[in-house]
């Protein structure tokens, strides 16, 4: 029996790749990307364009509703600029939307025990540790006990990329044959380009030269 | 400084008491509530009624679309019938929402993160937990440690009830002046009136009864 997969997947480098590896791997996956509000809602564009091309099953939550009871940052306040710099800069903390991954994981877990699923996957890496909390190890471990304490299925939590870099993974993306430039947006300004200079976009620059893809 | 919480609010019997004892506790009380595509969305009258006449700041989270990702439970798929009876029988499996309070304390965490509370207060309590995985000490435990860890601000997660059955929490209610029948909603089935038959009608018809309130 191949593993049947809820893939968080925003439209960015990395939960793309994370798509792409379980797709190969055979999992049943089935996609859900979230629209709640935050200035780069084109990345879901990308999302859906994604699982159309791998013939995944996709589905786009609506939790409008929910931005404006995370306000004070700057991916759902339209009032807070995004800050320019690099993710290990204090700036980025602005970035940081309260308790994000956990809500959006909590939605996906729901959907993963309703569809029947046995795990749940999630791109989160190294390079986020440092600004998102809600990215560390840590949090992964015990949001897992709570999900399979929470509910009668045991649903376990995937995090093949946790203690990669983002070179790693764009490596991997490249190997399984994806065009990032076309494939995916990361920048957080929600402009119709990137801006290159928010510390998204610096991130993935600096992954795709390290892959000679640009 | 007195403690700044949110509280889950429903507008049932447990939350309405909770948020009656946080007010006598002297808490700065944001309460919030969610309309997530339940039967019973007439709780959430009675949720902001109690609210104005406590005169605390409450605001109702629209998490409609996410129901439509959490199928195949009579409080949220409109083709399952709510079951009739006690709240030990295996029909009442049926009203489980999968995840359900993880997704609701995860968006109210994010709430609590970004107003700078120092606690997140749900009326989960001890005869939730014989049909309800997510209402159990276990699962709160787990729930608090990735709500803490998975943010820069600790939150704490208060649940004075967690132990308590329904009647010592409607006998708290009653030394705060608690009129049940006029303040809370309970039914799952919708209707204009209580059913009296599904399993959150009998136990409130039991702890009312042994209080001497009906």
């Amino acid at each position: 029996m191949p593993n049947k997969t809820v893939c968080l997947l925003s439209g960015g480098m990395d939960s793309t790749t994370l798509l792409y590896h379980l797709v190969n791997e055979g999992d049943d996956v089935l996609a859900i990307s979230f629209d709640y509000g935050q200035r780069h809602g084109k990345e879901l564009e990308y999302a859906a364009k994604t699982c159309e091309k791998l013939k995944v099953n996709h589905r786009i939550c609506n939790i409008g509703g929910v931005g404006a009871f995370l306000q004070g940052n700057a991916l759902t306040s339209k009032d807070i600029e995004v800050p320019e710099g690099h993710y290990e800069d204090e700036s980025m903390r602005l970035t940081v939307v309260p308790n994000r991954n956990m809500i959006l994981m909590s939605i996906a877990g729901g959907y993963a025990v309703s569809q029947a699923c046995n795990r749940l996957a999630i791109a989160v890496h190294a390079g986020d540790h440092a600004v998102y909390p809600d990215c560390r190890p840590v949090f992964v471990g015990y949001f897992e006990k709570a999900l399979q304490v929470g509910n009668y299925e045991p649903i376990s939590v995937y995090t093949p990329f946790l203690k990669w870099r983002k070179t790693k993974i764009a490596k991997l993306g490249q190997r399984l044959g994806i065009n990032y430039e076309e494939e995916t947006w990361s920048c957080y300004k929600g402009g119709e380009e990137p801006c290159g200079k928010c510390g998204t976009c610096i991130e993935r620059m600096e992954a795709l030269k390290r892959i000679g893809q640009k």
